[in-house]
């Protein structure tokens, strides 16, 4: 095969091939020769009949049953205090289908009737004011494609030790959609602000009335009040009719079930910004508002649950983001964090979003240890995972934005490691 | 209200806002002004019960009952020969939910075995090849947004008098999504071209054998064989298992199923290229191979089943795209082509893909007649429907790329019109 003329000199040790054999030619060893009397195709089964009609929504393929997410749990005695992960490992792109979006719910969906709810706009404004949907959808709506993450996404990783999981157990509580809303500066402009106005309390209609304080600069920046999610009306798991979306920032202070907005002088300091989403110090001290998520990245492809079948030429393929704006880099190493090489990024690298990588990695069936760290815009660079955890009180688990590491064995096998 | 002193100087007749309305402050009249008795916010009945619980997949609200496909239907005495559309006057931003992607099948959706499914690469090649899924799956994958139209979309507006007809069953056979495969051209370099190679063949596993001849620029540029959509697998109503994916050009040539890849030296000239999918002029010659999309837009907000409920300021809003290219402008009229106003254009304006654009309208209650025209980065601008026809043979119905203009009555209810 002509392939084996290709040039595979290593980028990085254990395998990995410089970024531009991709852009080349296709992996080695996938395909089968054709012997000339196989170039006749067969008219399978599924060619001598009509097929299924068309219908008024399309469904994913039978045979694809990953396609849910995974870890739905609770806590003892509820069925709505908990999460359910993206199954980040069977997806691919930098766009997650809306019903596979993780949840994380303080007490359960709301069942909103549309037609009755409010958002209303009060404290520290000339004009207070009530928005129903309807209303809403008159105003000037803008559109990006931008990551939620969860801040206790991948809080696993402080374990002492490393406990068996998947991409999608480990850190399934990140996702990108288009958001699609109406900016929340226009709504205040409508309000007025009055002199002293420095934060947003926002609250959701849900039991819990998930309640969190955010700086009137964040909400003038990018704020919106999202309408739409992936080209749609939000759906109830997050947060139909209406939520706050604010991009990059840690993903409950983008309140679901938008119901109020106070503006005032001082941070509320609610529960669930006191007792919950924040972080402990090793010296007792507890850091509060933590906005922004951290430059991160994880491999998807492959990880734990996808095994390598055979020794040769694999596409490693993963996500990486950051809440202070574009990916500038990836780089991808096989032997545990010994050299690296640079990935390749998707054509579409867009800001506070997930970029997704890929680099040609050659296994030679021996153990590997792959990593990924990325590089945002900003030169942040992602940590290491005992950089992460330097300063941090036992048990405190928000904002883990550490490497991952995952090891290969013999068996093509793969489990999640500390390197 | 404070939105009464926002400038609202015309940049266009009948009401059309600059552009720099929406930048500047929200739509006025959309909220209520508070009373101060109605600061408390009430605490409606779906805050006094913990909410439903987690779970694998999302849905949609059950109050959204238009998100589904419409003006489904097939040829009399079949269930798979026709069309089903994408509901665009009820989605926002540019990217479609698979689910509602339009469909246009000839014989069904085929049942295929994913473990079985082959696609050979024969003909006027050194190495002759076949890819299980599992093979292709190893290969480098690169992912982008687009649109995908079928050549039929439109078609109903060559009638002499317009029909009555929403954004949906007149343009519904458009929609983008995120797609990710493997760069053909990387196969055809595996497989080695032999000299003469001009042509590809593409057919489909369904069982009217949908078959097209693409030419190998086109390949080499930008084709795909594409294994996902927005993320995960590709679904059977759009290809399942893997499809051809030509970025701008006529849907059908996108084989679905995808089965076999013949390198020729000349077109095959198959029935799906001659007796459908050519262009006959009023001469009463066939164009053949008329390939790209031409430059198009649609507005969906407000369109025909949209009704404008009170006099005010609105956001219109619609899709632009252009197989050439980036959408470079849109503009937008309320007076029937008379005058015209540029619109905004949302943040992401991809290569050929949808781009979301929305203006400031102040309807005054009267009537009106709205109308779109898009211009591509290449200079190309959309067409009236009169130069669309020109030179057409009655009934020849691709490629329509003229303008749609919706007529506004004094009720606010907008239909189908010719301007």
């Amino acid at each position: 095969m002509k392939t084996t003329d290709l040039d595979t000199s290593p980028a990085a040790g254990n395998g990995l091939l410089d970024r531009r054999f991709f852009l080349k030619a296709g992996a080695a060893g996938g395909a089968s020769l054709l012997s000339a009397a196989a170039h006749g195709m067969q008219r399978e089964p599924w060619m001598q009949v009509p097929g299924a009609g068309m219908s008024e929504l399309g469904a994913p393929a039978a045979a694809e049953t990953d396609l849910v997410r995974t870890d739905v749990s609770s806590r003892p005695g509820t069925t709505g205090s908990g999460v359910s992960r993206t199954p980040l490992q069977h997806l691919d792109g930098i766009v997650t289908p809306s019903r596979l979006h993780f949840e994380r719910h303080h007490s359960g969906i709301p069942d909103i009737d549309p037609g009755r709810h409010r958002l209303v706009l009060h404290g520290l404004v000339e004009r207070p004011l009530s928005f129903s949907l309807d209303a809403l959808a008159r105003y000037p709506v803008v559109s990006r494609i931008q990551f939620l993450e969860c801040s206790g996404n991948s809080g696993a990783l402080i374990a002492p030790q490393p406990v068996p999981g998947t991409a999608s157990s480990l850190h399934g509580l990140v996702a990108a959609s288009e958001w699609g809303g109406v900016p929340l500066g226009a709504l205040l402009d409508e309000a007025g602000l009055k002199p002293g106005a420095r934060w947003l309390i926002a609250d959701g209609a849900d039991a819990a009335v998930m309640s969190r304080s955010v700086p009137l600069d964040k909400i003038l920046d990018d704020a919106i009040v999202a309408l739409y999610q992936n080209g749609e009306p939000l759906r109830p798991s997050n947060g139909y009719p209406m939520r706050l979306f604010l991009p990059g920032w840690e993903g409950n202070m983008s309140v679901k079930w938008l119901r109020g907005l106070k503006v005032t002088a001082e941070p509320a300091m609610t529960k669930d910004e006191t007792s919950k989403y924040s972080d402990l110090r090793d010296d007792g001290v507890a850091e509060l508002f933590s906005f922004p998520m951290g430059v991160k990245s994880v491999i998807t492809n492959p990880s734990p649950g996808l095994k390598l079948n055979a020794r040769g030429i694999y596409q490693v393929s993963g996500i990486a983001w950051s809440g202070n704006g574009r990916i500038r880099r990836v780089e991808v190493s096989a032997d545990g964090g010994r050299s690296w090489a640079d990935a390749l990024l998707d054509e579409h690298v867009l800001p506070k979003c997930l970029t997704r990588f890929r680099s040609a990695w050659k296994w030679d069936g021996g153990p590997a240890v792959l990593l990924s760290r990325a590089t945002d815009e900003a030169g942040n660079q992602q940590p290491t995972r005992a950089q992460v955890l330097e300063g941090r009180a036992v048990n405190s688990f928000y904002h883990y934005n550490g490497m991952q590491a995952w090891q290969v064995d013999g068996n093509g096998e793969l489990s999640n490691v500390y390197a």
